[in-house]
C-alpha cells in the first residue's frame, strides 16, 4: 500500500516521495519498508533507533521522529493504527493458494477443513469439524481433536494434541476507543505459534498477536477453557490449570505453575519456576524463582495462609 | 393451545369460556392470547395491570388475578410453568421452512450449516462448521467463524465479527425444582439479539431469554470465554474481557467496562460509563456513572487499594 | 501387552513367569491381568489387598508388595506409570468396528460425525458438526446440539439435553514431571459417564477419568464454560452455575449447588444438600449438610458477611 494513500485515509499530511508500505509493526520491530505508530509518549525512547519507513504521531510525539522516517501527524494515533490495521488484515482463505498440502501417513477427517495453502506434516491426525486456516503449519505426530478451531498463519509444532473446542490464532481484544464511547478494532495481523510437545485443553482459546507471535514454548501443558491473551509468552514446559487466564503481552518464562482460577494481568513479566497457588491474581512482574505465590493480591504463600488465620482469630 | 388442555397438563381446575394461547410470558408483557404466572408473592403488584388471558397461581397468589384473566391456582406455580414451557418450545429445526435465503455477495462454506428459515444478508461469510439455526437472522457484512453455533431464531447484525467456537441463544439455566431435589427445566422459548458492530470472542456463550431477547447491544465488544445469561442487556459500547461472567437478567447501560473474570450477580441495574476492575464482584445494582470499582464485596477501586495496604500493615 | 514387555519398557528387572496384562488400574481396583502402581508412600496401605498382577515400585515401597504380584521397581514410579500409559490407549478412532447403530426415531444431521463402534439410542437428535467417538453411548431422547465432542467410550444418557460447544472425555490435566522440567502425559484411559435426566451447558468440558469413570448423576444440571476434572463424582440434582469448576476426584454428594465462578480443589468429599455462594473456594472437604458457605477460604455465609461488614468498619 502507498504511503500517501496510508495519509489520505487517516487524514495525515504527507508530502515527499511516496513509498510502498508492506505491512505495520511495533517501534522496535519495524523495518524500513513498514509503518509504525506511537500512542503513548512513554515509548518516546523507542523512536529514535527505529527502522520504520513512517510513523503515525500526535503533536506531543512528532518531534521525536527520526530522519530516516515520514511523520505522519493525526489527532489520536492509537484510533488511526486501528483504522489502518483493517487495511493490512489478510483475507479469512486464500481462495487462490495452492491446495493444502498433507504429509505422509497424516489423516484428515472428510468432515475436517484444511482451507488452501496451509501444511499438515506427517502421521498426524486431524478429526472431524476441525478447522485448519490458510498458510497454517501443523507438524508431526500432532492430533488435532474434533471441533478445533486453527485460524491462519497460525502453527502448531510436533507431537502436540490439541482438545476438541480449542481455538487457536483468534484475535486479541484489542481496540481504541474515542470520547462518543465507540471501539475502532485493532486487526490482528500476527499468528500463535504452539511449540513441539505442547498439549491444550478443550475449549481453550489463545489469541493471535496484533504483530509478531503468541507464543506457547515447547513441552507446555494447559488445561481445559484457559484463555491466552494476545501477544503472551507461555514458557518451556510451563503449566496453567483450568479456567486460569493471561491477559495480553504478559511473558512468562519455563516450568511456571498457575493453579485453576489463576490470572495475570497484562505487559508483566514472570520469572521461570514459580507456582501461583489456585486463583492467584499476578498483577506485577515477578522476578525472584523457586516461590509459592497465592491470593489476590498476590503474595507469598506461607504469608498468605497466615493472614487468612489471623484474619479469621481477629474477627472471632 | 387450548387453555382447557393447559389447565388439565397442570391439574388446575378450569371452568367458563375456553380460548387460544399461543405462548407464555410475564405479567407485564403478556398480551390476552398469552399465558402468565407468578411465582413469587412480591410480583403481585403486577397482576392488576396485566392483560393475560390466564394466570396461573397459588393460594396465596389467587385473589390478585385481574377481572380480565382466568386464574388456574396449582401449589407450586414456577414448577407448573416449568412443565409448560416445554409445550410451547418450537422444534429444533423447521424442517418444512422454505429453504434459508442468502444474500448477494454473501459465502456459506459448504461445511457450515444454515437450517431451513434462516435469512442472511450480504456480504456475509459463515465459514466451515458453523451452524445458523432455523429463522436465525445475520446482517451484511458479518463474519461468522468456524465452529460457532447461533440456535434457531437468534439475530446477528450488521458488521459483526464472531469468533470461533462462539455460542448465541444455548438455553438460560433455569429450572424449577421441588422438595426431592428433582428439577423441571423451563425451555427458554426467548432468543438472543446481537446489533450491529459487535465484537463477540472465541468459545463466548450468550444465552437465549426465556421470554423476549437478551440483548447485546450496538458497538459492544465481549472478549473470549465470557458468559452471557438469559434475559441480560449488555449496553452500547460496554466491553467485557475475557472470562467475565454476567447472571441472568442484569441490564447493563452503555460503555461500562468489566475486567477479566469480573462478574455480576443477576437482576442488576448497572448505570452506564463505569468501569469494574479485574475480578469485581458486583452483586448490588450501581446507580452512580463515571465511577471505578474493584473487590469482591465490591467497592470504589481507591478505597480497595486503601484496604489493600491497611490489612498487610495490620498482619505484619 | 506382556508383562514382560513392560518391564523392558520401564527398565525395570523382570524374573518369573510372564502374564498378559490387559490394562492398567488402581491398587484398590486393579483385577489379576491388570497393572497397577504406587507413586505416593502414604498409599501404602492399599498394596496388601491389592489384586493386581503387577506393581511398579520404588526403593521406598517395594517391601509392601503383596505376594500375590510381581514388583516391578523404577526410580520413579509415577514418570513409568505415565510412560506405559500411552501403550494402553485406545486408538482415536475404531475403524474396523462396524458402524455405528441408531435406534429408531433418532436423526443423524449428515453433517454430524458418528464413529464406528457408537450406539445412539431412539429418537435422539445428534445435530450437525456434533462429534460421537467410537464405542460412545448416547441414549433415548437426548438431544446433541451443534458442534458438541463426545470422545470415544463416553456415556450419555436418556432425556439428556447437551448444549453446543460442550465437550464431553477429553482428556483429564495428568501428567508426571521429573527434575528437568518435563512432563510425561498420563493417557486418560477410563471415560465420562453422563447419567439420565442431565442438562450439559454451552462450551463446559468435562474430563475422562484416568481409570474408572468421571460421573455425572442422574438429574444434574450444569451450566456454560463449567469444568469438570478427571474422576470426578458430580452427585444426582447437583448444580453447576456457570464458569465454576471442579479439580479432579472429588466427589459431591447429591443436590449440592455451587454459584458462579464458585471452585474446588481435588479429591475432596462433599456431603449432600449444600450450598455455596458465587465465587466459593472449596479447599477442603465438607461433612456436614443443609449448610451455605461462601468466600475463599471457605466460611459459613452468614460469618461470611458479618467479615465483610467488620473489615469494612475496621478500615474506616
Amino acid at each position: 500500500m502507498k504511503l500517501s494513500e496510508i495519509a489520505k485515509i487517516i487524514g495525515a499530511d504527507f508530502r515527499g516521495e511516496d513509498c510502498e508500505i508492506l505491512s505495520m509493526n511495533t517501534l522496535k520491530d519495524a523495518s524500513n519498508n513498514e509503518l509504525s505508530f506511537i500512542a503513548n509518549p512513554k515509548y518516546v525512547k523507542d523512536m529514535a533507533d527505529s527502522k520504520a519507513a513512517a510513523i503515525i504521531v500526535d503533536e506531543r510525539t512528532k518531534e521525536y521522529v527520526p530522519a530516516s522516517a515520514v511523520a505522519l501527524v493525526v489527532d489520536d494515533a492509537y484510533w488511526q493504527m486501528a483504522t489502518l490495521s483493517k487495511y493490512f488484515a489478510a483475507p479469512l482463505e486464500d481462495k487462490d493458494a495452492p491446495e493444502a498440502v498433507v504429509g505422509e501417513g497424516s489423516v484428515v477427517h472428510p468432515k475436517a477443513t484444511v482451507a488452501n495453502g496451509a501444511l499438515i506434516g506427517k502421521n498426524t491426525t486431524i478429526m472431524a469439524g476441525a478447522y485448519i486456516g490458510s498458510q497454517a503449519k501443523i507438524g508431526d505426530n500432532t492430533i488435532i481433536y474434533p471441533n478445533v478451531t486453527i485460524y491462519r498463519d497460525c502453527v502448531v509444532g510436533n507431537n502436540c494434541i490439541i482438545h476438541a473446542g480449542a481455538v487457536i490464532g483468534s484475535d486479541g481484544f484489542g481496540f481504541a476507543s474515542n470520547k462518543l464511547g465507540e471501539h475502532n478494532k485493532i486487526y490482528h495481523n500476527g499468528n500463535a505459534v504452539v511449540e513441539d510437545d505442547v498439549e491444550i485443553g478443550a475449549n481453550t482459546t489463545i489469541d493471535r498477536a496484533v504483530f509478531g507471535s503468541t507464543i506457547i514454548k515447547k513441552g507446555a501443558r494447559i488445561d481445559n477453557l484457559v484463555q491466552m491473551g494476545h501477544n503472551c509468552v507461555f514458557g518451556e514446559g510451563s503449566v496453567a490449570v483450568a479456567q486460569s487466564g493471561f491477559a495480553g503481552s504478559t511473558v512468562i518464562g519455563r516450568n511456571n505453575v498457575f493453579g485453576g482460577q489463576a490470572a495475570t494481568a497484562g505487559h508483566l513479566e514472570i520469572a521461570p519456576f514459580n507456582t501461583f497457588a489456585a486463583r492467584s491474581g499476578i498483577t506485577k512482574s515477578i522476578k525472584e524463582s523457586g516461590k509459592t505465590f497465592a491470593g489476590f493480591p498476590l503474595i507469598d504463600h506461607k504469608r498468605w495462609l497466615k493472614i487468612q488465620g489471623k484474619i479469621a482469630r481477629l474477627i472471632k
